[in-house]
């Protein structure tokens, strides 16, 4: 055998572990996206079954957070690789962080769910809810595309626009004090769609994470540790999430 | 130069850049000891000040995450690590991204302090807190002392522990919501506590996940996925954190 072929089957075969990688994110990005939709599907409608299906998806995500890490550490340790390669398997390690993150939040709405199943429902605290769950749908789907396409100006822009989802929280924060306030009935209910809306914002921060990984991913940049903001003084309501 | 010397002087530089990394994750574990200690100083006595270094403190934390996962990352690549010596560096990226996540749960606090240090204060509202803070601090310290010493058996006991964090969060979440009920003015302040109570909750996860990988380093062995839990059916309230 010349030692080109050797080299190009070396190569080959290296591709093939990237590709692999890359499927896999994909995969849980795919079960990250469902357990969102059920998991607000479920509270809204209070769906318990629905709501333990998407806890017992979970662990899914969690193995193939592992099966990603090994399998990215081992073919560092491995390959040797050069720069440009080794960003593209840091960006594995670190994407799959923020997506097992996003399903445990999604677990923790569904989790809610179960427990509010049996309460009275009151629809128009909700409202503010749904609006949240369809930014923060919406910016993860954007930013599983952007890695996807290798696209920079598309993760950018979801890094921009978490701005709008913490605007909304704001807005839910103060409706559901406001139903609180009205009739002390409304606590509890009211107290477990807070720690929900807190869980969706999140959320939109493992994007803006994965935004940032994608732009590091293509450019070899890394974005400004402080993103705007899309309210006043948020300092109370801003989580800020590395990588 | 014979290449024995080459050999050993390689292994030198090879257990410096261990070391070096190991130093850090002390480095990062004090200064998250301290932003808890402080976040909750700033809390109880809603001292504004003090809220506001807080959160200055953080970006040295996420300064030092990145830091160490570049640096852990470069030395796989370079030294080609056997699995003893790859689980070493493997342990100082997952415990360094836990301690940077332990920091941003304080810095939340110290925010919330920053915005209810005008609000009147609800003395008897903060005591339970004060003894999750208690736990949680005790908990945390107690694993990094399990990482300096390497002592699978300290990590377990706060794997084990962390069952106690849950159940006092459970106690506060109830006395909150009682406060809540019995008079509407007390709905803002508590609310907030709420949100307290559940990032120095999370910050037992974080404690338990860093057993965790104490338990991996020291061992090779991983710990099942089901923490015991400190409550009869709080699915609700627990926030699996994955390392």
């Amino acid at each position: 055998m010349s030692e080109s072929t050797i080299t190009s089957h070396t190569v080959r075969a290296y591709d093939t572990e990237l590709e692999i990688l890359g499927r896999k994110i994909a995969e849980m990005g795919g079960i990250a996206e469902k357990m969102l939709a059920d998991a607000m599907d479920a509270l809204t409608d209070l769906d318990r079954d629905l709501a333990i299906r998407t806890v017992e998806n979970d662990p899914r995500l969690d193995l193939l957070q592992r099966d990603i890490e090994e399998q990215a550490i081992l073919t560092i340790a491995k390959r040797q690789p050069l720069a440009v390669d080794l960003r593209e398997i840091i960006a594995t390690i670190r994407i799959s962080g923020d997506l097992e993150r996003v399903g445990d939040l999604a677990k923790n709405i569904a989790k809610r769910a179960i427990k509010l199943s049996t309460e009275m429902r009151i629809p128009r605290a909700l409202i503010g809810l749904k609006s949240m769950h369809e930014t923060a749908s919406l910016l993860l789907k954007d930013v599983l595309d952007a890695y996807a396409l290798r696209d920079a100006e598309r993760a950018r822009a979801v890094w921009t626009r978490d701005a709008e989802l913490d605007a909304l929280e704001d807005s839910v924060f103060r409706d559901l004090l406001t139903f609180m306030m009205e009739d002390p009935r409304n606590i509890s209910f009211c107290t477990h769609l807070l720690f929900c809306s807190k869980n969706i914002e999140r959320i939109g921060d493992h994007s803006t994470n994965i935004a940032e990984t994608v732009v590091y991913l293509v450019t070899g940049e890394t974005l400004p540790t402080e993103r705007p903001k899309g309210r006043p003084d948020l300092s109370d309501f801003s989580t800020t999430v590395s990588a």
